[in-house]
């Protein structure tokens, strides 16, 4: 008999989640039946979109959803040997049991020299988001020039370096002054803290004079606002995310984004990564392939212990990590 | 020597354009040389864009821009008789002189039951805005639900009407009842007055509560705002106008819709009819063809006489036409 430990929604976020509204459960796990296999958690994932999910999707009570990179460590179903590492979408939890659905093998052969935890990042939905995102909402083109905000969190520090392979010039906006710097280190081409620079609207100004054809963002609210009056002529807006607004309380509002959509016929289009899952295959081996070359490189924050879930999703919320937040069980 | 006559921008509107704002001009035109025309508007365009237009691209003094149906009075260009009815953009004048550049013959024979002032409208760059805006912007499909603001406007009524010939249920809003009868005359499902329905929210919600695949935004600012929440997903909004917005003196300010745009993954984009400018006969074609049928029918707010432009003009804008604003020179 194996007990599980899993993390739920104690009570609905009001702003910034507080480590309360969490609570701890465990989780007595009967027996396995045939075709049924028993994973073990080694890596879970924080990610931006949990915050909004829970308040649309979650009540109070329901285990926290997320992805982890699990290692079978029971199996009665013959598709899945023991020691075998797949991703599965079981939420918080340390422990849970399986009938093979919904479980997808890590890439294999898996590289020695990479943590199994990229699974969780640049070689999975992170990066996926930054692949289809980029080269199919913005349709980037050599040449063009790129607008990436959160840009050292896990998807931008994604999007600006395969719109560097893509051949475009890179600008990156981020939280801090050592973002600042990593994203240099990764072949940013511009990048500015965005919290430190006088005006927002000259910083873009001057990271590109000539305005931006393509902006991936991942933050929404003011900052989007400002950045559309930046955009070139038929400009792509790629929709990710809308962390700003994500703990907000009060409803924000900001300039209507009508008329210079209109004279500047731009395109917005939001979008989620799922749209594209019968061409994950190729996402990935596209991934794995410019790591391994050494064209994309990665960083993750690594929180230890299952304990520390609460803490970590904190932080990333609040812009604490460095590219992908993830937790080592 | 012709005297033409000509309505300048006096000074830059501030909010809704005031009578007093215009300055009427008188235009000496010289004699024709080798290769000219002398053309007298017949019709004259009052359309929204030319408020935004003024701000951006005019100075104080300017002849206001705008398209006419002119009639040539005397030629010494051989492409152009004497008697030919063409298009023209060379703003609000009664006469003046063309090299025969720029110029478009309307579609031949024009029917003898249509006022030609229809080349300004439904057979003309409004029809064609909506024609495209629809098609290729919003791509709808049949059985799809299409939602259109300003639906009476010279925009808005045929993109209706289109929504109909492709198959969809077609949804109008407009600001008085009858406006709303008009609609339900030409074909909408269904149809409420904006200004007088308890709640935006309930009324797009009862109109369709499945909600909209598409959405032909003519108006922008709060009510945008309320429908992006009323799109199904993958919905597309097509940009078209923000007229709501174009005589504020201080910048509105809506909800940040980046939310429901990532969650329910809708487009939007802002567009021009100028960008299918080479598919223009295409477009005149089929817009001629259904006007022919009996499919799209037309209504013209005639405004008479040169000297009331700028009234027409402001009337427009306030939402006083029903169907395309014209006047009769």
């Amino acid at each position: 008999m194996v007990t599980a430990k899993a993390w739920a929604l104690k009570k609905h976020f009001e702003g910034l989640p507080k480590t309360n509204d969490f609570e701890l459960k465990t989780i007595e796990l009967p027996k396995l039946k045939d075709g049924e296999l028993l994973l073990q958690s080694v890596f879970l994932s924080v990610d931006p979109y949990m915050r909004p999910y829970s308040r649309r999707d979650m009540k109070e009570g329901d285990i926290m959803i997320g992805t982890q990179v699990a290692r079978v460590v029971e199996s009665k179903n013959p598709a899945f040997t023991v020691g075998a590492f797949v991703l599965a979408d079981r939420g918080w939890r340390t422990h849970f049991i399986s009938d093979g659905k919904g479980l997808y093998f890590l890439p294999s052969p898996w590289p020695e020299s990479l943590p199994r935890s990229l699974a969780l990042g640049t070689v999975g939905m992170p990066g996926l988001t930054a692949y289809f995102g980029l080269l199919e909402v913005c349709k980037v083109k050599p040449g063009e020039t790129v607008l990436v905000t959160a840009a050292a969190g896990a998807v931008g520090s994604v999007v600006g370096q395969i719109a560097k392979i893509a051949g475009c010039k890179v600008v990156g906006c981020a939280g801090s002054d050592a973002k600042v710097a990593y994203l240099k280190k990764i072949g940013f081409d511009e990048a500015f803290n965005y919290k430190t620079v006088a005006s927002l609207d000259e910083a873009l100004r001057k990271a590109s004079p000539d305005g931006y054809d393509c902006f991936f963002d991942n933050v929404g609210g003011e900052f989007s606002s400002i950045a559309v009056n930046h955009m070139k002529k038929y400009g792509r807006i790629a929709v990710c995310g809308a962390i700003s607004q994500y703990n907000t309380t009060v409803l924000q509002k900001g300039p209507y984004i009508q008329p210079p959509m209109i004279f500047k016929e731009l395109r917005m289009e939001g979008f989620i990564v799922s749209r594209w899952n019968d061409r994950r295959e190729e996402g990935l081996k596209a991934l794995m392939k410019w790591i391994m070359e050494g064209k994309v490189k990665y960083h993750e924050q690594v929180t230890e212990g299952f304990a520390n879930m609460p803490a970590a999703f904190i932080g990333m919320l609040q812009g604490e990590n460095l590219g992908k937040a993830v937790v080592k069980v």
